[in-house]
């Protein structure tokens, strides 16, 4: 228990992260561009940020931590477990409806969806999350799983989750400066143009830079061995066949 | 030896998409934005992508998993650091110059440095390149270096060799996916804007979602625990007190 401490300096770093970044990414839509509604116009698609970097970085970070807050590790792991699935199902609903913002605007505008490297790195990491929390749900949910197979998935489930963030921070620094190069123009501007970096320009700035923070924050808390739940000692298994799920 | 097959299969994967990366990343900026020169204007600026893409990514992600060729492992340890600095070395200098290229056009045309989020990234990530270069050579090429030095920042050398990876791949999407919307304009460009996705744009997004398999493989070779190099088994010491470097 002596890396308690670090642990949780770390994890504390984690929730003010979380914090900074939500009220960053509002802030940013709310106050300079327009605000909010759901009317195929532009203050649709600024639903599409805020979904995006609450659900895949903020909420899917924070779900990915769960299992590392050594609190949690003296009870039964089932309820930390349900916690974690929760935790994502919310982060993929707020991807799905993120998706569907920009899907909406872009089809009320006669803009093809699509195009941009964003977009295909955006979907693909939108499609890996969802097959991810499907495989999740169906390896260690379903009573019905076969605990081997829990033991062979769970290796691949762990790295994809890392994955899946790296590939989250990824489409939201390339989305978010392309939407400040788009809204920050000369002409379309009432403000000074991105390149000027006018109070927007580095709030959106900033915001990407505390979103590659609390990712590194989070990809350091997985990484860290010492941090890990203390699993059964089965390693001859692979897997816990003790009652009390523990794969 | 088993995972020796397995390994080979990856590290193929990772050496075909290195080389598909140059050719894409080359075949780009030559063929479709007027090729190279080093004039100040827009032929300058092309070196940029080029040499961060071939920098950062190829020539940083195979001198990552030099160690990890089992071919390898039977050697004396100390060739091969030497190859995974030189690699590292000559990335670095691709990153400065690339750096040189796009800092040298914006000054010639008026342009601000530093403004996008995407440079900021990058300009971080470039920092900590090169900061982890030379603190890389200080600790484990420097024969004066104590061996418990080395033990204590192997770890965060590794970790950090893998953030940096990240960092590098979210700079160079974020900035390929700029660069596209910038020169496929439907002002400017002579011909289909972005949004129709002419070849070009397809060959700027084949090009970034190359980049990002090619990161995965390296990552993915990289926490494979079984292709790590087998070190002495000193685990008390944390470090090799034998001749022949193995720290």
């Amino acid at each position: 228990m002596k890396a308690t401490i670090p642990f949780y300096t770390a994890y504390l770093l984690c929730l003010v992260l979380s914090v900074v970044c939500v009220v960053l990414v509002v802030h940013w839509n709310f106050a300079y561009r327009e605000g909010f509604s759901w009317d195929g116009q532009i203050k649709q698609f600024n639903w599409h940020p805020v979904l995006m970097v609450i659900g895949l970085v903020v909420l899917y970070g924070n779900a990915a931590v769960v299992y590392r807050v050594p609190l949690t590790w003296t009870q039964d792991k089932l309820p930390w477990k349900i916690l974690h699935a929760c935790l994502l199902l919310l982060a993929l609903i707020f991807t799905i409806v993120g998706l569907c913002a920009v899907f909406g605007y872009h089809n009320t505008n006669k803009t093809p969806n699509l195009y941009s490297l964003h977009s295909w790195v955006g979907i693909l990491t939108s499609a890996l999350f969802a097959a991810q929390w499907v495989a999740g749900f169906g390896a260690f949910l379903l009573p019905c799983s076969p605990l081997p197979l829990r033991a062979f998935i769970k290796p691949t489930h762990v790295w994809m989750g890392a994955i899946i963030l790296v590939l989250s921070v990824v489409s939201c620094i390339s989305g978010i400066n392309e939407k400040l190069f788009f809204a920050l123009k000369k002409e379309t501007n009432k403000t000074l143009p991105y390149k000027q970096l006018p109070p927007e320009a580095v709030l959106g700035n900033s915001l990407g830079v505390v979103i590659v923070a609390l990712a590194l924050v989070v990809l350091k808390i997985l990484s860290n061995q010492t941090w890990q739940r203390p699993e059964p000692r089965n390693e001859e298994a692979g897997y816990r066949q003790l009652p009390g799920d523990d794969s």
